[in-house]
């Protein structure tokens, strides 16, 4: 055995000078690199597992970072974090002060475009195209590397339709795996299955490869060239019709070939290099790719925690019959509870059917759950067509992708009172996955949306009667917001309770001071009630509005009349939120009531981006955590 | 000449026992009664001169309004207003208190489903379709009309890809008039064009057709079956290879036939309505049709205020060259000048090219401006691309559209700090259009946003300075939001001035009481100033805050110190926006210096949809005029 590649690798100019078979060793180590580093590591294994060759193909093709290349959702860059000189900090991945777990600008010149969210990619190397074309710079190469699963987002096709009619320098290479984090769902994804496992097309694919294979490394240009002269001129006309999917937008197809052959990969890149305009590059890779069992469940190994580098096996495995409830189980199995109590109610999710856990109700009720792909502006919209017909969905998203559907959630349910019930999971700070992921704006830029009410349970029983009480006749539009992470008690299947809507409750009195709460960081809240006892003998009452909108103004009267001071709690931006509700509801009763004395603070997520980290370190970090509201309190209460 | 036909359609039943000549009679009329009308009573005349005779054939063949029908973006939907019970009122259209210039599903039963942004009919006729599934309904039908323009916008291919692998029963009508509000571009638009006029399938089209022509009214059932079944079988394998793009999504494709012929239609229609799961009939119209202007300038006849309705000729014409300016004429002017000293400066519209006026700058550099589409996420994405290589795009969205790209804006622009200017047309109340287009949410929903400046201009001057501020090197993300409607000056072109970003300013100072306006609207808070020194003797202070984010926090605390009672004002949201930001910083001052002395009130868009009406009426009834803003003055300062 030859000495290990990798070590000596610490940029791409460093792979430029390797045979084929140095490549093909340099991609073996780097994915077990990857296996190894991600076993004590947690992130994104089994993606990034099936991009390796791919990655070291297109360093080893193209000249980066001069030439863009643009990772679509990123969580498949960490070969290309490991080859562009972040090897050794690999380890910190996902940690607070580490790399991040996507990539970004800010983080490496390799980096030409940050991404977390999907289907960005081709937008964004589309305008880099024509900034180069504009700027005169003809060489130089934009490449958006995008899986089937993003490309049933709406922004891709759009990108497509655009870049197929320009004539800029853009190459789009499809990683095709057949999954998305679930399986990928929609038309195009069985349109993609069916081109890639065509008979005719593979027989004759195979055999024109057959003939290439005496040849050795790159020296068969010519035949490949000749080779590809055939297949775009009789091969794929005759076999599509000249009307392949992406060939009827504009761009130049090309493929499938197999993601996991360097060789081939290096051949087709090595082509399209010399080529301009739109081009597309089908590429067919395995999810999971060289750990055995990733590739048989890449679902469970998108992110798999902690695992035994050598077999695979999970180590987390034995301890989740132990571990305490995640918000989204405890909405896994309500939904079902409620749908069984009330046939209207139907679920939909835009490819999250494991992470939101309707896969639950799936196997359970098969036709009344709908995984729509990647594609929340379509799942809002869906929605509101199945309640207009009487229906009651469950639109279920992570927060910071429903961003992705403000303008539906204004348009086609708040303005047509539409009875859609949104859940927003992964609301508030996530952890790891950082900034894109972040849920910290839904309240602030749902608040101001007229007939949507919108809720936030302290704890899963919270979140149990508010799904209950979501679903009663005639609600209207009606979101809840929870976060990431596990629930607060040790029982969660408690009996329903219909909550009075826009209606909070007060914990426990105090003096002076009250501290106000939303969601579950009201919990910190109660700690921090604690410690003001325990350490500064301060009684102050303890609020859980449950209710951003309606917000509860008679009890925040009876507040301002009460308390001299009033403290608001929120894990969601600090502009527009809680804080502010309260805040204009109190100035509101200063003009009604002419009484000026209260004095209120906000404490919540502050106006700027939030790093990646556990949760628990950024809310330290933000003082809000029980410690840090402590501190507010008696900063606001003075000494 | 017969008697005329529409005065006795009250229903869609009305039309079924009609003869085919009798529905070409019916169509003529209902085409006539929308020129001679919309002559005098402005609206969206071409895009429903386009569709006439399918809606005749619609409400001909369908159980309307048991069958659903939704039309996408809806402005073409005049004729299905008149002949669903609508015709008396149908000249109130767009008037206060008369007929929405769209679809509302208060407005009729026969509105399925409310429109006005683009791209969400296939995805809300899915959801019915699939609600109706579950209700075991199996016969009703699910239609959604939506246009080549629309097509483009991602949700489309988001419920398409979701839809083509459905059972359901959904009928997908692509109107292709090659328009979208100015001509419709993009790869798609250039394979529909390709799909209609490829010369061997209307050849075979016109053959089959000619050996139909003897046959009278829809007793041809039979042939017309035989004739499908070969047309489905033979000829659309061999000219489209079977994979034209909607059949590669999984839907079954009819078509391109004729959107005018009636009889064509009905036949092909009748057909489709025995079929079930996903159907895409191709129909190819011309926006515009039967008033020849129009179908020559079918963009200015997209909704061309009043005409002649004998000639055609526009009556507003001549009057143009005397009406003030409007605030996008002004944009569209001024980013030529700008973009003649910045050559860094692009400009990006998402099918609003005459609309934003870049009509103007693309005329004069085409190589710099991008009509992107109906496209809003790609368009910020894209300029995203662009930014991280160095341009200065300005991307140009009305407000209420740029809703689509909320997540893109936060993720792509906002997060990375890339040096884009987004532009918001048309914010505030937009009047005749309604809810779906007021442009309301801007200041509250991306107030939240880090990095994001928001500046928004009292007049033209300041629009001017805002964009050449904006353009200066390393502003980073930065949005100015401005009006619908004229401009407030007669010499719009000022000189540039580089404004202070973040900083208002004082238009004069008062005792007690200071208003604090932003944007167009400040200029209604000066004629209150006005009224309040006449009427009520009170001096008030004027403020021009200018920019929301970051607010001008040292302003805003000379006004605290100096005034009892501040007023602010603003043309958006009141939860959330200029308002809040001001309490907010009265709150955090209140908390560093513990003084209670100001109270302050806040006016704005009330937290309901608002209606549609002139500008002017509008805000008359929420007292957003000088005489409510005075009003809510004076019971401030109170008596």
């Amino acid at each position: 055995m030859n000495a290990p590649i990798l070590p000596h690798i610490d940029s791409p100019a460093d792979i430029k000078g390797l045979t084929v078979e140095e490549l093909n060793t340099l991609s073996a180590e780097v994915r077990q690199y990857i296996i190894d580093t991600l076993a004590t590591h947690p992130g994104h294994l089994a993606s990034s597992l099936g991009t390796v060759e791919l990655t070291v193909a297109l360093h080893y093709v193209f000249n980066t970072p001069e030439d863009k290349l643009v990772w679509d959702v990123g969580h498949q860059a960490y070969a290309h974090k490991i080859l562009t000189g972040r090897r050794d900090r690999f380890p910190s991945i996902r940690t607070y002060g580490g790399l991040s777990g996507f990539p970004r600008m800010d983080e490496s010149p390799y980096d030409a475009f940050g991404t977390g969210h999907s289907s960005t990619s081709i937008s964004a190397a589309l305008g880099m195209a024509v900034a180069s074309a504009l700027q005169h710079d003809t060489t130089r190469q934009h490449i958006a590397v995008i899986g089937d699963g993003s490309m049933t987002g709406g922004e891709a096709f759009e990108a497509l339709n655009n870049a197929g009619v320009s004539r800029a320098n853009i190459l789009v290479i499809l990683n095709d795996n057949g999954i998305s984090i679930d399986k990928a769902v929609g038309g195009l994804s069985r349109y993609l299955t069916r081109l890639s496992s065509s008979p005719r097309y593979n027989a004759m694919k195979e055999r024109v490869w057959n003939s290439l294979s005496g040849a050795d490394g790159f020296s068969i240009k010519k035949r490949q060239r000749r080779f590809f002269q055939r297949l775009t001129s009789t091969a794929k006309t005759a076999l599509l019709g000249g009307s392949n999917l992406f060939e009827s937008l504009g761009f130049r197809y090309f493929g499938p070939i197999d993601g996991h052959n360097v060789e081939e990969l290096v051949g087709m890149l090595e082509r399209l290099k010399t080529m301009s305009g739109p081009r597309l590059l089908h590429v067919v890779t395995k999810k999971g790719k060289g750990l055995p069992l990733a590739e048989q469940n890449p679902v469970t190994y998108h992110a798999p925690g902690l695992y035994n580098s050598k077999t695979g096996c999970r180590l987390t495995k034995a301890q989740e019959e132990e571990r305490p409830l995640t918000y989204h189980e405890v909405f896994g199995r309500t939904i079902i509870e409620l749908a069984e109590m009330n046939p209207a109610i139907v679920a939909i999710t835009p490819a999250m059917l494991t992470g939101s856990s309707l896969n639950m109700m799936m196997e359970q009720m098969p036709h009344r759950v709908f995984d729509v792909g990647i594609a929340e502006q379509h799942a809002v919209t869906f929605a509101a067509g199945m309640a207009a017909q009487g229906l009651v969905p469950f639109c279920n998203i992570y927060s910071s992708f429903a961003q992705r559907a403000y303008d539906q959630i204004v348009h086609d349910v708040a303005l047509q009172k539409l009875h859609v019930v949104f859940c927003w999971d992964r609301a508030g700070l996530v952890g790891d996955d950082g900034p894109t992921h972040h849920g910290v704006f839904d309240l602030a830029a749902l608040r101001p949306i007229p007939n949507l009410t919108i809720a936030a349970p302290m704890d899963e029983k919270e979140l149990r009667d508010m799904m209950y009480t979501a679903q009663q006749a005639d609600m209207g539009p009606f979101a809840i917001r929870y976060p990431r992470g596990a629930v607060v008690h040790t029982v969660w299947q408690t009996p329903f309770e219909r909550q009075a809507v826009g209606k909070g409750r007060v914990i426990h009195e105090g003096e002076k001071l009250a501290i106000v709460g939303i969601g579950h960081i009201t919990n910190a809240v109660i700690e921090a009630a604690e410690l003001l006892r325990e350490k500064h003998r301060m009684q102050v009452g303890v609020v859980d509005m449950r209710y951003l909108k309606p917000i509860d103004e008679s009890l925040l009267h009876e507040l301002f009349e009460r308390y001299d001071y009033l403290l608001t709690v929120e894990d969601g931006a600090i502009i527009g939120g809680l804080g502010s509700a309260v805040t204009e509801c109190y100035e509101a009763w200063k003009f009604a009531y002419r009484h000026h004395t209260v004095l209120i603070r906000t404490l919540g997520i502050p106006d700027w981006f939030i790093t990646h980290g556990s949760i628990a370190q950024l809310h330290a970090e933000l003082a809000l955590d029980a410690t840090g509201i402590a501190a507010a309190a008696v900063q606001l209460v003075g000494d």
